[in-house]
């Protein structure tokens, strides 16, 4: 199981169709964002300077992007994760691990040499560039800004590029490290998709010195984005007052998941607000016992006793949850 | 002037808002394919394998793919365009000159040589790839397959590729040079927003060797088209009856353009049934006064003698577009 999110392997292995199921196998807010009315134009022209640079000087509120700092947008982290090894000096990329895994695959396939670490502070000299997922996928952990600046300053002296991959700060925006591309090579990578829960539209963000921002803006070309990513970004990223309440509700209900998740004898290794990992000797069978009962979860390649469990999306489906977790 | 179909400019020179202007400047279909209703899953979801096959299995069949070759889906030929010159061998390209412009930028940003050529039969000795947009933009010639297919098996000896950029083929399906892909490193681009009036959308496929399409996906990464385009593109391309009333509209449509253009003493140097490029040598102030009437063409920085015209979205914009001529 590569990604979570895709129940096309589910129902491959155990049937069902994909309303049966109740899918806890990704990290995206099960309430989205109420889509705004479309105007046909967003469909039908092709999408606008006006209408990118709207949603960009948006998007730089919202994202407390510093003044000499730039932004641009990509249809979804994922077209950045490709993008960046692409734009950047050949070396060695060093990448804290066990982490989302596409950001090794990316660097490998562009040629660069990845080594995996377990800190930022560990940092090889043999590497040029770092990756770093902030929090971290699956575990949730959080390396403070005064430890990413210190490694932004030997990446900056390496003439490397930082990546902080935040697809999950929106939990808490403290966690944002967006002021260090001001003075270093940082690249801070921001999902839209997750936290206001509309993942197919494919929008996300990197910011980081013009410099660097411009050559990624070059290389992904123009009209990269949809003009209705133009228009739902903008809306969305507007919406203080929702991103707010949606902060307090998935607090709420990260703590419901967490008391289920105890009462089935797991013990909680880490997560945020919209996911969180679990220890279990067994866990590969409950995945399976789960999957029987047409809940689906993630598990990992490299650990056959951790799970990782999403929000579910009310209260039946939590009940739901809590039943067959008592049932196995 | 960059590029057609982006109101930015011509507001910012001519002010007015967007519904004062007609727009003639692009060759997107002004009419287009009936958006069908969206589940919530597309817009919520990640877009998932199983909605991909299906979109790639009903594009395999509309495109005529042959059976070993093989198709991706991106968000726009755009984004193909830019990542081509990146997947492929270092070596000079040859390029059909003049033509869409973005080609020959996306090829330099590579790092590759462009020698812009003035036919296929020319590509010189130096070159290993070459680039052919086939209806070419903006003036609508075509290359017949066997001149093609002699060019295809040199490329093939230099070890290089092919791109046949087909943006513009849907107005005549026995354009398509697809079956090359066969037997030779021929990538044919395929542009879905143009004729089905969805530009907003990004959609685009690439069709080629497998060993090629494979290695432009992987470049791409997962989930690189949104949900909204895997559902709208399968729907409109499954509708043959939609497509083939559209080709007939079309060719309607561009007969009163004609009509209207040589009312103003404009001659007519090519194009397709969605833009008409015409030769005077007023041109560009054509372009202005046009411009100050709020309705915007295209121009080009490589001829001033040159304009081009999409279609007026109906009858009445057709009126306006022959009235404003008139009035200059």
């Amino acid at each position: 199981m590569k990604h979570g999110g895709d129940l096309s392997e589910a129902m491959a292995q155990f049937g069902g169709t994909p309303e049966a199921w109740l899918d806890l196998s990704t990290g995206i807010n099960p309430n989205p964002y109420p889509l705004p009315p479309l105007a046909d134009d967003a469909w039908q022209r092709l999408p606008s300077r006006n209408g990118e640079a709207a949603l960009l000087a948006t998007a730089r509120r919202a994202y407390a992007v510093p003044e000499d700092a730039d932004i641009v947008a990509a249809p979804g982290t994922q077209a950045l994760i490709q993008w960046l090894p692409r734009i950047t000096a050949r070396g060695a990329v060093a990448i804290v691990s066990p982490t989302y895994n596409e950001h090794a695959a990316a660097w490998r396939l562009a040629g660069h040499e990845v080594i995996a670490i377990d800190a930022v502070e560990e940092m090889p000299e043999t590497a040029r560039h770092i990756v770093v997922v902030n929090p971290n996928n699956p575990d949730g952990s959080v390396v403070d800004h005064v430890t990413l600046a210190r490694v932004a300053e030997i990446v900056a002296a390496r003439d490397g590029m930082m990546v902080i991959d935040e697809a999950f700060a929106d939990l808490d925006p403290t966690i944002s490290a967006v002021a260090l591309c001001e003075r270093w090579p940082v690249v801070v990578l921001r999902s839209f998709g997750k936290f206001y829960g509309i993942a197919g539209l494919r929008l996300g963000f990197a910011i980081g010195p013009q410099r660097l921002i411009a050559r990624i803006g070059e290389a992904m070309g123009p009209w990269i984005c949809s003009g209705p990513a133009l228009a739902v970004g903008r809306a969305a990223l507007e919406d203080d007052r929702w991103a707010n309440e949606t902060r307090d509700r998935l607090r709420k209900q990260v703590a419901k998941l967490d008391a289920v998740l105890q009462a089935a004898g797991f013990s909680t290794v880490g997560g945020t607000a919209l996911f969180r990992l679990i220890r279990h000797p067994h866990a590969s069978a409950y995945h399976t016992a789960l999957a029987r009962r047409q809940i689906w979860c993630r598990r990992f390649d490299w650990a056959d006793d951790l799970l990782r469990f999403g929000l579910p999306p009310d209260d039946a489906a939590l009940k739901r949850f809590a039943l067959a977790l008592a049932d196995i």
